[in-house]
């Protein structure tokens, strides 16, 4: 066996959905698509994520499942001044320890609330709550910051606030080789080019080609995102797609349809 | 203890989505909310969700792990014509059983194919292959059916399409009482409300509050969603709460905001 070095190792991350409001339907959740986006651009690989709803044990048990199983867990939701926002408690029951304010997150609120009307109320001070040995993640849109305990990475529910929280973390994450994707779309039925698909990801170790029909203007199409750590690879791997498509009878679309 | 009649049972599903699309950011799913709100109709309640990548032993264990702790497990994805396409075998691999191809779906994609360009070729055919034992859900939009394995509902991962399995499905499914939701929104900080909306649904037992904010036109703003198995009880409540918005200040805005 060959030793596995940093640069090689493929790091993972986990994202758990926090919310009755996505299980009802009631919400279209866009934090998995933008998690994921920002997860690739720091070289880590969102491998999977779990929507639960708003209780304790549902969601503890979920984080102690998925922060031992992924180099990273990311949780949305659950964060805010209301009743319905647990998260917080159900983080400290997971790593079995205290709910405690955290005094840096009570500067933060006091001064932003300073001058808005109300102030500090015992509602919004619950946003300064965190499980003990927590760090602060600093979220300039709104005050109330998001949390780090551990390999555990809380943020809001609100998109974004969530990606307000995400841009402070930018850069400060350890990770691989972000995945480099490129799309071919053809205006062909995904059934009639199965076969050369199929080959072409074959001839190519290293590429998995993933295909994406859709229907419109009356006519069959499909996306074909080809996506590899290896980023010359992969376009090498596109060229030779379009290649193949054109002689097949079908003109290639770089980027997609 | 008290019997619990069926109509008393809660009754739960969970739902797998398939799809390395997903996960990488690069389509933004569609399928939670849609299957969400349609099993909320049937009187069941989307307990847990997960997305795995296109793996098949993730799949597979998620899938036995999912529809052993569930009444019904509904998948998106992974169910078309090409190589990426891996759900029906990894579901075989999940209940120990040879994927085969199923005479009536062969026959319904002979009929679907027979005046298409092509016709019906081993691509295409894929689209006939399921777990031995499995029963066909009826798709009339691309013939391509659904396949129901126990309680495992196979779906598509075009939105589209899915719709068009879950229609085949209405009325079908053993269910309890569907969930009533009320929501009343007002343009206050959910901050500033959070003792009223707490105190509102400790009064009411058998309802749960859901507070979502948001922030628009340089005010910020809330929706209260009030859901209950008790029809009866959510309205009740909904008109309480709306009285107690007005109480503090806050015009209460029927259906939300």
């Amino acid at each position: 066996m060959v030793g596995v070095t940093e640069q090689e190792k493929i790091w993972t991350a986990a994202l758990l959905v926090i919310g009755d409001e996505i299980l009802s339907g009631r919400t279209q959740d866009k934090n998995i698509a933008q998690v994921a986006m920002w997860l690739n651009e720091q070289g880590i690989r969102l491998a999977e994520v779990r929507v639960v709803p708003d209780q304790t044990d549902r969601i503890a048990d979920s984080v102690n499942a998925l922060r031992a199983s992924h180099d990273y867990l990311f949780t949305t939701g659950g964060i805010g001044p209301t009743h319905d926002d647990i998260t917080v408690d159900a983080m400290a029951a997971a790593f079995g320890v205290p709910v405690v304010i955290h005094s840096e997150a009570r500067r933060i609120l006091e001064n932003y609330y300073l001058n808005r009307p109300g102030g500090l109320t015992d509602a919004r001070l619950r946003m300064a709550r965190v499980p003990e040995g927590a760090e602060l993640i600093r979220n300039p849109y709104s005050g109330a910051p998001g949390i780090r305990m551990g390999n555990v990475f809380i943020l809001a529910g609100v998109p974004n606030i969530a990606a307000s929280m995400l841009e402070g973390l930018t850069g400060r994450l350890k990770g691989g080789r972000p995945i480099v994707s490129v799309t071919i779309g053809a205006r062909a039925a995904e059934s009639d080019v199965a076969d050369l698909l199929r080959e072409t990801e074959a001839a190519h170790p290293g590429v998995a080609i993933g295909s994406y029909p859709f229907f419109s203007e009356g006519r069959h199409g499909a996306n074909f995102v080809i996506r590899s750590e290896d980023g010359e690879l992969a376009r090498l791997t596109g060229t030779e797609l379009s290649l193949r498509l054109r002689e097949a009878g079908y003109e290639p679309v770089q980027g997609g349809i």
